[in-house]
């Protein structure tokens, strides 16, 4: 198995159970887990095919990848009361799927021989839009446009860091470790301590 | 014309009503009717050439397929007050646009020579994609994840059914039969007699 | 640079400022700015590039849209106070760049020697995707489905006099400035005058 698929395992996994426990708020049954959880894990990566216009989406050519979410999306069903908060554990998963699918995106980016600007945007993208389309689709405020909060800032910083490293370590394995760190450092540290950036202010916005 | 051309009509005919029908409840415009038909209607059948690479479009390689859709849109706008109420035809028509899309969807993988799974999954998106795009562009909560309702449960297990009547027959028509039939009937079900699934229970779930 | 670059340039940017502005509302912080007017900027484009199955995205292929876009979300972020009213400015900029968007999807679909009726189609897919993107990530009531406005109309009215006038005059030039102008007017004057079409009426809709 290369790093990038590797990855790719991951992200669907935690993405899976995060989209699984999104179903669990919504009270679906379980093929509404099965459904949510494989948009939510594959969402990303196949806007990053798609975008990258490579021969074929991830997960049509390799359909284990849609295995693992379902069953992920299984045992959530019946072990998603074990969780404490359904919603933390959710955004904390969130935070460890968004850090590795970043990776993800940028190290396809980057194995395609895209520019750093093109890296960057295939991690955000692939980081973001699985969270992006399982909180539309559950009609859950978007985890990417919550106020106060580090998200897409996180993805970005991830995937500029992952630029920076590529051009002091040829390594995969040293460039996504920095990629994920600084992704998942930055977005726990706003979940836990509150870290943001300024957000626009002005007089009550809706008029 | 081949059956998947026939399936993809019918599929587009009748899922552009339930848009033009969801457009009718949003009180748009003869071209804002046209607008979300047109979208419903060629929506799934959209992602399922898309994330199977195919050549082109189907409907950008045959424009008819649109045509229909705008004409249904139109029929609506001034025959919509016939229905007693738009709400329930517009479920009953989405179920039966749901088993034709369903059909389709497996049957464009099956010609391809997808594996099961693939074809299961283009099965479920080409179903369920067109309508689940109608409401959330406007803004009705998506069929496909209504609490205690046959959806999604409906499409797998059509495009199980699908998958498992190729093993025994080789006929299109009676594979396209059996992936129909079992979607309609189990939709069917779920609006006329509440058939359903065990939903996910929990405690209060937004906490 | 081509016509159509200059046309996608102008639309890019316009549109970034309509998503930054949306940012503004929403109360982002400054890569959520970036994030929703990059969002707002390609979406419409992108939609048409792989609908059409051109060989690269147009945005992927040349990043300085990206870069204009992000650059358009800063200046906004700084200077989104000086709006009188930001959904005011948002609907005004948002009709600028409908008018370049429906060109640039209807010259690029005239390049590639698309039918008339796909000429319009992605004309109307180019300069409403985007909008519609940014409206339904930030929560946003839809403009393409405000009742009683011209927003769909207007871009297809603007791609029918893109084609009429294809008949008329070989001059890419000329036909840019009738589609952008159609569909200009038909909008400024349903934001202005109130100009609309008559929307589907009925009894209390939602029963």
């Amino acid at each position: 198995m290369t790093l990038i698929e590797a990855l790719d395992y991951a992200a669907v996994v935690v993405f899976a159970i995060t989209g699984a426990l999104a179903a669990s708020r919504a009270q679906l049954d379980i093929v509404g887990f099965a459904f949510v959880a494989s948009l939510t894990a594959v969402g990303g990566g196949t806007m990053r095919d798609l975008l990258l216009k490579r021969d074929a989406v991830f997960w049509v050519e390799n359909t284990n990848y849609i295995f693992f979410a379902v069953l992920a999306a299984f045992v959530v069903f019946f072990a998603a009361h074990l969780f404490e908060s359904r919603l933390k554990a959710l955004m904390w998963l969130d935070a460890v799927a968004l850090a590795v699918a970043v990776s993800a995106g940028t190290g396809v980016a980057m194995e395609l021989d895209q520019l750093p600007q093109v890296v960057i945007i295939m991690g955000i993208a692939t980081g973001c839009f699985g969270g992006l389309m399982r909180d539309v689709v559950c009609n859950e405020v978007p985890l990417v446009l919550k106020q106060g909060e580090l998200y897409a800032s996180a993805a970005f910083a991830g995937a500029f860091a992952a630029v920076i490293a590529s051009f002091i370590t040829p390594s995969p394995l040293a460039i996504t470790a920095a990629c994920a760190a600084t992704t998942f450092v930055l977005r726990a540290g706003s979940l836990k301590f509150g870290w943001s950036l300024p957000v626009y202010k002005s007089r009550p916005p809706r008029a």
